[in-house]
């Protein structure tokens, strides 16, 4: 399953004793061909991890060739100086000694606490055993999948069979989603036959619709990074919107995933902005009303306060009247031309499935933007919890 | 004490019913002159409540002439149409019946919920109360300030002590505070002799250095009014310096005693940016952290975890290098050069007072920026409390 998926490609997931608990934390996937083309999205910050500064200059463009992946759970390597910057050289050297590649053939992700150095010490024989241990079929993926879990209760994994190929993916992300892909780790794998650039094409018009449109909690990391291995084993060379479909769908399907397992979350909440003038604008709205508190401590008190939405929305530089917004919540048109309409107390908001639909009436551009509610668990978990 | 302090005002603080507890609800401040030069500073956000867009209108320009100022708590007005609008209409005709002035010579602000109409019914009888209750001398202003509190756990007011003149105040606000002064409302009077472009002047200067840096959830409210009003009573005419100088001191004290109210927090965090190429720059930069809820989750549970400030300052388009970022907290440099410095275990967050400074080694300007951390106690009051 997930990444073992299509035709050549393998996988492990080993513990390193990077994890306390000694859970697993080192994974690798291999591209075995016959064809080795790659394509990467990578985090918006500007404060960027040593592996993602990594891969990006290995990858050369936004495309190019990768024969493996390694990644570990336990340690960001983020803000860890040109220290930090020659661990990950190191391991990436390491995984292509044990691969007979060269370095530059090998990306490398990592997720967990900011500022502390990797144990090298630890992870060096991690990434040996994880070589050792590679192997194709479904409980290979299953294993690579988990050991790149942090706070995610459950593993991510995802198969989409389409006409002739099939595209397979793993993530890893539970809460600080935001625009720019925020602390989630994704290793899409497909057999198709494509080039470096069509993949690259495929893999922005995927993630743009999907991953871009999880809004969590605003935060952004500083690790983020969505690969794309294309081995070619499966002989097909898809159509490019052939290949960018079954793309959308596996990374809908993982990002709906990210969503469900959000820190502390007890609500998924769906805010649909339609009558936009442009594609921008509904963004901004939707983005706007997605990050903020008031809306997401109500949603959390199941409270259908259309308010707050307003107020979210008056913050924005959309194209919309204050007294043409109309507002529904789970169904219940709430708020029509900028005043209360229905009943709130018609809204049901027990179920864990919140939909929001904002019309601006100012055009025909329609977006939606997932986020969850703020809970108390979230407070405990991002207080209690260091990453 | 509070708008009663200099010479020339009078005010009440009745109960009209519209807070189900009781509980005084209505405020009147009345210049008594000899001047009404007045000025005014309006909530950012474009849903804007009837009584901030009466208040904008009967004001003419920024700047302009009142006699008299009409408060309530308990409803917002905002998001209520046009009967709505016609509410606020009608309650300054009422209170301007009352005094014998003209309606374009009260200014109303209202604050509540969002989206219900006012019980005129209470409302209309409370505004005859409140002007046949108005009066000099301090328990007046006490009794006004307490009238527009909501979630405020204690009633905020000011004196400052000019040299030939006062500045009074009173504030309502807890929680909701970001730029362009959410959910806050504010009074402030003088018995200074000042032209209404001089009050104009003045107070934009205070406020931009004082209530738009306070930035406590991000959020923005829809009826956030600054008022001043300047009798002239002292014959005192201050040079333009020294007015803005007390009326920033003024704002000052108001807004640390709205931010050392805000809902559910246990910690006053202030996030000193220095070394910023302008300062745009440095309040972006603290904006950016002072709103990122994983920075503001950290401080509740006293962790001093600098690598989620350096991701929030990765948001912002400011002018930095990665490689050279500083942060210290509470005096303890946890960060140089964009990595782990003095050992985060040196850091003492047990106290409420927590001071951030973050140098972007870019510039000479600098901002501080002030909000809370992110508690249990703030999701249970805004998912439980509609407002």
């Amino acid at each position: 399953m997930g990444v073992t998926a299509p035709q050549g490609f393998r996988a492990a997931g080993v513990s390193a004793g990077l994890k306390s608990s000694g859970a697993a934390d080192v994974a690798v996937v291999v591209n075995d061909g016959p064809s080795d083309a790659a394509a990467a999205v990578f985090t918006g910050n500007r404060v960027q991890a040593a592996p993602v500064r990594w891969t990006r200059q290995v990858l050369g463009a936004p495309s190019g060739r990768l024969l493996a992946v390694l990644l570990n759970s336990g340690a960001a390597n983020a803000c860890t100086g040109p220290e930090g910057y020659a661990d990950t050289v190191a391991s990436a050297e390491r995984l292509a000694a044990d691969l007979g590649c060269a370095p530059q053939q090998v990306a490398v992700c990592s997720t967990g606490l900011i500022g502390e150095r990797l144990p090298m010490d630890k992870l060096l024989p991690g990434i040996d055993s994880a070589a050792a241990a590679l192997a194709a079929g479904a409980a290979a993926g299953r294993q690579a999948a988990a050991a790149i879990m942090t706070t995610d209760t459950r593993a991510k994994t995802v198969v989409v069979q389409a006409d002739g190929f099939v595209v397979g993916g793993m993530a890893k992300g539970a809460g600080m989603l935001a625009p720019g892909l925020a602390t989630m780790l994704v290793v899409l794998t497909t057999d198709a036959v494509a080039e470096p650039s069509e993949l690259d094409t495929a893999l922005r018009a995927a993630t743009a619709v999907t991953f871009d449109r999880l809004d969590s909690d605003g935060a952004m990391s500083t690790n983020d990074t969505v690969l794309l291995l294309a081995s070619g084993a499966s002989g097909t060379r898809p159509a490019p919107a052939v290949l960018a479909a079954a793309l959308r769908r596996a990374c809908a399907d993982l990002a709906a995933q990210l969503l469900a397992d959000a820190e502390g979350a007890t609500k998924e909440i769906a805010i649909e902005v339609i009558g936009a003038a442009d594609e921008n604008d509904a963004t901004q709205v939707g983005r706007a009303v997605a990050r903020n508190n008031l809306v997401k401590t109500a949603f959390f008190g199941e409270d259908p306060n259309w308010g707050r939405i307003l107020a979210a929305v008056g913050t924005t530089d959309a194209a919309f009247g204050p007294d043409l917004l109309d507002v529904a919540i789970n169904g219940v048109w709430v708020c029509r031309g900028g005043q209360a309409a229905a009943d709130r107390a018609g809204v049901d908001l027990t179920g864990r499935q919140v939909h929001v639909v904002i019309d601006l009436h100012a055009g025909v551009d329609t977006v939606t933007i997932h986020t969850n509610d703020l809970s108390h668990a979230y407070v405990h978990e991002n207080s209690a919890y260091s990453t």
